[in-house]
């Protein structure tokens, strides 16, 4: 395997002074790149997941095509509850069905702890794969679901705008929610601990429905389970933790001892910056509904995004997934403009 | 008119002590209730909301059945958008439909700043009803929705869980956008001034959305617009600001004026109270969904979070709407739990 040749992402992740702030685009493979829209209307999405050719491709196009400083594996955070043996549907432009979801203990008998090495052996492949034909251009992320994000789907059985369902499954079933979470978090270390194995440099957390519980609750059924995946990966591969919303755990997901934290739009790089603590890199945080202005807007905002976050510790990046709509210039503006930006150190 | 017998949520807004804690819960009439699900199967959303009777009967039920300590109007944020010239669809269990949402500056000329003497008149007439039937049992709560809150639906045209459309379309067309947010802030302004000559005694903007936008987009198109409102409204009635999700803002939002802050569980109480100051009243902050746990559990929450707010300034409340499948007991352990609290002052 070649030695990077950009290596901007880990050397922020391990707390280094570098010559530029790196950049990335959260849901960068996928979506408003014309060149997948292409493979999405010949092979449907696990199809696309689950064969390493098609994954490597897709993963490598907004390497050449938009410029990022880091490719991310194409996949899905449901791999784990389907790999759990839950049935799992991805239906385009409607969202993830889970038709069969958990409600009761007998619920629970069905599933078991998820082996990367056979059920989710396509992704291990792929990253062997991805990592041969970047040939050390730029680092590849591999990527989880956080455990409370896992459990919402796998409760809820849908998409949701509060997750109801599957907060009112913790509060009113705690053990079996509890016993649910353990087995999401072994099958998750598993899988982590196979993307590191294969290759992966970086790993993600993405905890996409953090935001929706109390800080308390927070810690009990989403934070706790995140500790533990850390406390393996962290020495493993630079392990960046993404809580939408939870801002209010900012401190305590630092004290994890993760590298990095994402955050989201919802908060100044400034008050981020205080919660977190300065040992820790953090990672957005532009509202990807911006990158729909104008470009001259995208590359305004973009520039005091960046100063406002400084010139260490900030890997920039989107404060959630791109949207599909976005046009392909526009996702280069943002890219470019924190590529050519030079900080004012004094 | 009869003075009121229990002015405990004025006096709390008023910054006085008060012999315990007041209480009353969003959404409180509606959804959750066996005797409004009945007048539901008989009468359409619009004809509840449009018919004084209705609307005042089903404003009193929760007063009279779960004892909370004021009554807010049955009606819904969506009425503005409906008298400035929307075609705006309630169906039951779907969410609001607006079919031909707000998308050129040719739209916006089949807009005007509505009247709430003429196309709002039912709400003036339930209001004055509802005092009567009140007798000054306890306090009534007019409300309006946030401009901010209203532009979304009116632009995207239906619920949404980013609200994109209607955020590209500020992005996009910011003239638009700000003359559209004009045009509902004069409305509201109308709309409030007649809820209190009515009679309303306290008066709540409900920005649902305001949590979607960063720090800097929500002083630009929500609290700006919100701010000329409060200017004008809470030297008429006490006023309480709710924007979901906009922590960030809660000092900005304290600096408006508003007697009073309605705070979401994804904040402790204590950083509610150092963010917004000690001048103004705190609402909140229960998790709705909570209200699904174990009445013992109910009870042993509510406890914690009256200790956490302390004996003054503040109304307790959930952090969002009660939900619709929610037991009424559990809803009576949540009044009761709050009305029998004792705090311990030092």
């Amino acid at each position: 395997m070649s030695a990077l040749q950009n290596d901007l992402i880990l050397r922020v992740l391990r707390g280094e002074a570098t010559e530029r702030t790196p950049v990335w685009m959260m849901r960068q493979a996928g979506r408003y790149l014309p060149d997948y829209i292409k493979l999405r209307e010949k092979y449907s999405f696990f199809e696309r997941v689950q064969t390493p050719e098609l994954a490597t491709e897709i993963t490598l196009q907004p390497v050449y095509q938009i410029g990022v400083d880091a490719a991310i594996l194409f996949s899905d955070i449901l791999v784990i509850p389907q790999a759990m043996g839950l049935e799992v549907q991805l239906i385009e432009h409607k969202g993830p069905v889970l038709p069969d979801p958990i409600k009761s203990a007998k619920d629970l008998e069905r599933l078991h702890v998820a082996d990367p090495h056979t059920e989710l052996s396509y992704v291990p492949a792929a990253i062997k794969l991805i990592k041969k034909e970047l040939n050390g251009k730029v680092p590849l992320i591999g990527f989880a679901g956080a455990p409370w994000t896992l459990l919402c789907y796998m409760v809820q059985g849908k998409g949701s705008k509060t997750f109801d369902e599957a907060k009112a499954f913790c509060y009113t079933h705690p053990e079996l929610a509890h016993t649910l979470l353990q087995m999401i978090t072994d099958s998750t270390i598993a899988y982590l601990k196979a993307q590191i194995e294969a290759g992966a440099d970086v790993v993600q957390l993405f905890d996409s429905w953090g935001g929706l519980l109390s800080p308390d609750d927070f810690e009990i059924w989403s934070l706790s389970y995140m500790r533990q995946i850390v406390a393996v990966v962290k020495d493993l591969a630079p392990t960046i933790l993404f809580a939408k919303g939870a801002w209010y755990s900012l401190s305590a997901m630092a004290d994890t001892g993760a590298q990095g934290l994402g955050i989201d739009w919802c908060i100044t790089p400034q008050m981020a910056r205080k919660l977190a603590g300065e040992d820790v890199a953090l990672q957005g945080n532009y509202d990807p509904v911006h990158l729909m202005a104008p470009p001259a807007k995208i590359a305004e905002e973009v520039t005091a995004m960046l100063n406002a976050f400084g010139p260490k510790g900030h890997i920039a990046n989107l404060g959630h997934g791109i949207l599909p709509g976005v046009p392909v210039d526009h996702a280069k503006i943002f890219v470019e403009t924190v590529k050519q930006h030079k900080h004012h150190v004094i």
